[in-house]
């Protein structure tokens, strides 16, 4: 809805018909929400973006006869489900049989490969911005894509390299890194980076947290495979708990110096900023977050909506 | 060879035929390396074992041929390469006439699923050891499989959970870890330890290497999935570069802060002792990095295959 909103003509779901999308997410964008298919055909899409995934990531079985339906709607399908749409026998022959498209957002390249060895030419000239998080879904596709229009508000040819199924959708391209074969994950960044090699900065969206018990992995793998020159911690004010599970989210200086550590592993890598998302939190809880990290960690902390621009200015002042 | 060299009848290595196996690899196993498989098959072996991979895991043009003949020769293949055989039609279809099997090592389990969240009932109760290395192809296998045998030898149920190739075929079973998708490698190893929950111990077989750029991620889905109990850090004395890339290995005691504070992220674990691999080391080189591990880390280090014992010991201690 924020980046790619004049596509939107309705919001499917049934917990919450009847709102808006601006009362209901506080997006400028307003759209209605509406209860059940039928509802939102009355608004003529052309297509339906499945833009959850359910834990697992499979295809619910009250979801395949909300695809088929669509399907005989004459609409496309755009997934972000591990689960292929396009290699589901049924799926595929209702839309084969109605001539629409189905685009699986997670479905892995053809070919992958491992990170280039010691001796191969080395990547691409751009540099390297990672977005790295305390939690899933804490803002890390934001504030990647944020630092990028900022910078290009600057001058800077900054694109994003999207891992994820949404990033996928916003950028229009990219490799959804948690689908990859296991092995290839860092290679996949790297390949992801190296497509991009004429931008000046390539800003990865990153995935998960290293202190999630599910997700870690996919974390450190982009983590090497990127090799940032900098980093942006991107953390939800008034979170204290991984979702779900019983970690807790340290403190800012420690977070800083997880990540500091993990990348030093590989290649070394600072972090140049934290980008704050504020949803929910009252100001006095962002302020005070803020001053934490300046305490902390002597680094700015913005929230890459209002204050994009700060975000660029710290990565800029560390590139220099 | 080491451990189920009773079944092997013959090693096809074309770069080193007319030798034998105790003088090319040390092993006590001696059996003839033969140079194609048609030498193979005066052995009367009835399985081709594919038990390397190459850089990436795919099957090798100049191997399908082999692999087609091997088949119409009669012969079951078991293979730990990335590329799943039975899913590949020439293959597949000659092994279905031919009436032999195709083993696909690295095949994922249909169902995978993510680590129980808080509130889940808890795991099941076996104390969990994991080897983590310092590099790829380092021991972390073969300790996993010294730990076990030393420890039944006391008594203690010990079962390995294996998670790669090789491991899974010496163990009859397992998950190979690197080929699942990304997002399920910390849910798979979790399963894999469900599964062996009535055991004492589960000593987990590790993967790759935190410090390695291409499999690191691996690792840490492991080592968070795992949540062990004990971690043995396996290291190659001599070696002090990841096989490939320009990443210094660190000393012993580096290398214990780095797992040590990975485990922290998510569940705290202790390193108890250090696994060392001496093939080609002469005794003195092996000599001073015990002393150095005993000095930088206060920990007992030893070779799996002459003192596991030992290794078995400084578990029992940190366990006591």
């Amino acid at each position: 809805l924020r980046y790619r909103g004049d596509e939107v003509v309705a919001i499917l779901d049934s917990t919450a018909a009847g709102s808006s999308t601006s009362q209901l997410l506080g997006v400028d964008t307003d759209r209605p929400v509406v209860a059940d298919l039928e509802s939102g055909l009355r608004h003529r899409p052309d297509t339906l973006v499945i833009g959850i995934a359910p834990r697992g990531g499979g295809l619910p079985s009250a979801w395949r006869t909300l695809v088929l339906a669509a399907i005989d709607a004459g609409l496309d399908i755009v997934s972000g489900l591990h689960t292929m749409l396009a290699d589901d026998g049924e799926i595929a022959a209702r839309a084969a049989a109605r001539g629409v498209e189905l685009v699986d957002l997670r479905r892995p390249p053809r070919e992958l490969r491992l990170p280039r060895e010691a001796g191969e030419p080395p990547r691409s000239p751009p540099r390297v911005i990672l977005t790295v998080g305390s939690d899933c879904n804490v803002g890390k596709m934001t504030a990647a894509l944020e630092i990028v229009h900022a910078a290009r508000a600057r001058g800077v040819n900054a694109v994003m390299a999207a891992t994820g199924q949404t990033g996928i959708l916003i950028a229009g391209g990219g490799i959804a890194v948690d689908r990859v074969v296991a092995d290839f994950m860092a290679g996949a960044t790297e390949q992801l980076i190296d497509e991009l090699g004429m931008a000046d900065w390539v800003v990865v969206e990153g995935q998960g947290a290293l202190l999630h018990p599910a997700y870690s992995g996919v974390v450190l793998a982009i983590l090497h495979g990127a090799r940032p020159d900098a980093m942006v911690i991107c953390h939800h004010v008034g979170r204290h708990r991984i979702s779900g599970y019983d970690v807790p989210i340290p403190g800012p200086a420690r977070l800083l110096a997880i990540h500091e550590e993990a990348a030093a592993w590989v290649s070394p890598a600072r972090v140049a900023a934290f980008a704050l998302n504020a949803h929910g939190a009252v100001p006095e809880e962002v302020e005070a977050y803020v001053d934490r990290v300046r305490r902390e960690t002597g680094r700015v902390a913005a929230d890459p909506l209002t204050a994009g621009d700060a975000l660029v200015e710290a990565i800029l002042e560390q590139f220099n």
